[in-house]
């Protein structure tokens, strides 16, 4: 009766489902991924009245994978799996959205308080009563986790979970009881926003900092600035583009952080990542004497094998939760506030920017006389087809390095996952990513770059790609077998080894004719050129489905650098 | 320098890798499942010479679940993954072995100590320097976990771990660093085998709880015997054959019981699972006024909703870790022991077991006039199809409740995941239940009945299959979308829905030629008996992909009575 009471004390009673939807629109979330499962239809039910769709995925790992790409392409995502079987299949990437800070929803229907208290024997449990166990994995991968068991407290819970994932850029964990689904809260505050601001840095911790960073820019007789990953995941890249047009400062990128500045601006100087960089790239940033480094991620894959030769003497580090400038540290104080205060108040008469060469994708130079297409021709290649707005997917392996070499045109969206490395990753994050474009209204060529070892971890994202139309172009690597994992250890080993695939009759076997997608299979530089050019395959309505033959063993020259130092890394013993 | 002296004290060094594969093969694995990743790359290059075969899985899902398989064909299993991303994937496969009790040893490649001790921020890390991380979430669904950090430590953990893995019939954890593969252990201690043999009851206890049990079965009018999953997981089965071959008694299964006991017995009566079950069924078992319950497990899914109608003062409980009559407990007591002796000591002159129907599969009685074929139909039509010695693979939804009007032929294995209940299961647990049948040198046939909506999360094993020329049948329902959901909630709701695939296109699009596998595509009763007495169907070597087309909402009765019943206690709130 208690409950009633409640209820009727409500001036506005909505049903938990639909204030947790309408809220999840509200933050920007227009599809949902997930599969059914009979703890979470019931809360299905309520998607459609709150203005979201179901995408309806084909297995709970891409639909994972799938809503962390959607995020990196639309600011946030949700993703609904059923208790313990749907939940764990997701875990892997929801601990690759956590480790790469990367703003998922994940809300899990699990069995109603009134089963949970009596520690009933269903299906998809352990079998021990404990209905908590799965949600204390997620707590370890999660930046908040709300149990909705009691509707007082529900509202509240529900709020505080999307601004933590908001502002940390990070999933937070729903457990929603199937008896919850329908109980009410005050609908009322759904007139109110989410407050997903920022808190603001305090002044005068901020203008010493600010001042602290100009003494030293000003000081500086070669400085650069070097953009990373969290630069993007925490959404300052305004006020880097900012800070690169006012100063005209010499800017490079980590391969985190590729897509996070315009490459033509006059001063984009590359990709750096230590010992597997171009050597002028290299040579320029190993020059300075202050690197403005703006949310770098100092990774091994990120960072060739920890081979960075900058010194912490001549850097200033700008984060999300402190800055530091060389060993200081200011702790609480963010890049926002600073970076804005740097661009307003720098004296741009003491700043005398080197310059450097221009950066251009190097296709000619790296034309061989060989039919074959190579690594070291193929990524410049790329580099010439690509167009404004495009979002370029790339996987671990040989894209993830290759790309290095690609220079994008301006307002190109570069999603990778370098940090994580889980292979497959892409295929559903490329399918994400051109939904959540879509969800945009936004016209957005959506382009896939995946090796065959990969893909076939995930390839029924394929199918979902084509359930909703998308306009996702694949270029499916072809190099018969994992070759990241060839050049790490065991070039010709059976274990990296994989089943060679009628690759372009995927889509077929998915359920698509002829007419629903387009499919080639190149096998030298001139079937690449003359695809590249055709103006039907530029436009690239639908899915096109690319299979490029490549070689074997052969290998962007940064992955044969970073899997030499990983192997012996993994090698030492003392 | 310590590290030496150890090596030196040694009386046969060898590395860790090969005292783990050696002692892997000795309980009994010839096959490992898992894929490659860097930081198990040199482990594997030791599997050849223990004389382990590697699998080469499509993903890691999909290993863990043929892991499974593998290991309710051939005894016990082996999954080797990658550190994070791998064993994450992995995740809900060997929380599935967990729940269902299922031994699988988990071995993960994980960084070096030294990375570990210097919290460097690798690939596959979480950002925050914690490498236990993953192993603490896993340590909820194993029954051991071994962290291989100190040499001097290492055979015993690993054979205390296979120990537990074994005898508890639970998965175990074992976290392989890169630097601890070749670092030397004592190699003399593989001449001695793991004691894998189970305790023995204390002798005055367990001829207590046997008298007790006698005293009861030898007053009884109706006694029954009812046998359980656990009956088979903890391998009791000899014991269950000798006490109904000697008793005479009638016996019965329950749903992930079925299989347990050879169905040509005289005195089998068939599937009970409470209201679910034929209704004859039900009167016979209902009227008992003994049951003897043999490793019972009273999920929902095994009882249609715990609608079970056997009262506990009727039931004497047979478990691996005790015994219980009516409401008395004997901790301790393990069933083994008590079924021998149980065995060996009833007095038939006291036993008046009551005569029960023969159980037949209802074929002609099912027959309706429509082409369709249907679910009441089917069932008992693929039971005249089985034959001795069959693996018979059902997925969650229509096929784990069908399956129960399918009467087996003696030697059948029966294969499903009903408590757990992840859907896509199937398809991985058919590929390593195969590949465990062809390990033992034995020719059995494996039969895979899977729904369309689970075969799409999981259809690369399909893959697997063809790579390693399995012979495997796959019956595909094709009805259209998630039909076990549909009955719980939604019927004609969109998210139930899933792509139509071209289902027989699949072997093809993963590199089968139309000679490596035979496919089928069968619309009514007349084609399904057509092809279910052709000959060279019937010996089916290699794959065979059939695809049923059946009606949507048709559905075998028992699930929609649990579906029913499920949906009203999802629905429940107060």
């Amino acid at each position: 009766m208690a409950l009633d009471i409640r209820t009727e004390s409500l001036k506005n009673p909505v049903p938990v489902a639909e204030y947790l939807f309408k809220r999840l629109h509200e933050v920007g979330i227009r599809s949902v991924h997930g599969l059914p499962g009979d703890f979470n239809l019931r809360a299905l039910d309520f998607l459609p009245e709150a203005g979201l769709k179901w995408v309806g995925s084909v297995n709970e790992l891409n639909a994972a994978y799938a809503a962390d790409g959607y995020a990196r392409a639309k600011g946030i995502s949700a993703l609904i799996t059923t208790f313990g079987v749907g939940e764990l299949s997701a875990m892997n990437g929801m601990a690759g959205a956590y480790s790469e800070h990367i703003p998922v929803v994940h809300i899990v229907g699990c069995p109603s308080t009134i089963s949970q208290r009596n520690g009933m024997l269903l299906h998809h449990t352990l079998g021990n009563g404990d209905f908590n166990v799965f949600a204390n994995m997620s707590s370890q991968i999660s930046c908040d986790v709300a149990r909705l068991n009691k509707p007082a407290e529900i509202a509240d819970q529900i709020d505080h979970a999307l601004r933590e994932c908001w502002t940390r850029s990070r999933p937070v964990y729903i457990m929603l009881p199937t008896d919850m689904v329908e109980k009410k809260v005050e609908g009322q505050r759904l007139g109110t926003p989410i407050d997903l601001s920022e808190l603001e840095n305090d002044v005068e911790r901020e203008d010493y900092v600010v001042d602290v960073v100009l003494r030293y820019l000003h000081a500086a007789q070669r400085p650069i600035i070097l953009v990373d990953a969290c630069a993007i995941r925490h959404r300052v890249l305004s006020e880097v583009q900012d800070l690169v047009k006012k100063t005209k400062l010499p800017v490079f990128v980590t391969p985190m952080g590729k897509g996070a500045v315009n490459e033509n601006e006059p001063t984009y100087g590359g990709v750096y990542a230590g010992s597997g960089s171009n050597p002028e790239v290299a040579a320029q940033v190993e020059a300075a004497d202050l690197v403005l480094s703006i949310g770098s991620l100092k990774s091994d894959f990120n960072t060739s094998g920890f081979s960075y030769r900058t010194s912490q003497l001549n850097t200033i580090d700008f984060h999300s939760t402190y800055c530091a400038v060389r060993f200081s540290e200011y702790p609480g104080v963010m890049m926002r506030g600073v970076l804005r205060k740097v661009v307003e108040r720098v004296d741009l008469s003491k700043l005398s920017p080197p310059l450097i060469p221009k950066v251009i994708n190097e296709v000619a130079k790296n034309r061989d006389s060989f039919t074959d297409i190579t690594q070291a021709w193929f990524w410049p290649r790329l580099g010439e087809y690509l167009k404004e707005g495009d979002i370029v997917v790339t996987e671990t392996g040989t894209s993830n390095f290759g790309i290095w070499e690609t220079k994008f045109p301006p307002g190109v969206t570069g999603v990778t996952q370098i940090f994580w490395g889980s292979i497959g990753w892409s295929v559903g994050a490329a399918q994400g990513a051109a939904l959540g474009a879509r969800d945009m209204g936004i016209d957005r060529r959506t382009i896939l770059m995946v090796g065959d070892g990969s893909f076939q971890l995930t390839c029924q994202e394929v199918s979902t790609m084509l359930r909703h139309r998308l306009k996702v172009t694949i270029f499916l690597i072809n190099n018969d077998g994992f070759t990241i994992e060839r050049w790490i250890h065991g070039l010709e080993e059976e274990y990296n080894d994989i089943v060679m695939w009628n690759y372009t009759q995927i889509p077929n076997a998915f359920g698509a004719t002829d007419k629903q997608f387009k499919k080639f299979v190149l096998k030298t530089k001139d079937e690449v050129d003359k695809l590249l050019t055709d103006k039907a395959f530029i436009e690239g309505d639908g899915l096109q489905f690319v299979e490029l033959r490549m070689p074997k063993l052969d290998a962007p020259r940064a992955l044969k650098i970073t899997a030499e130092i990983s192997a012996k890394n993994n090698a030492r013993t003392e």
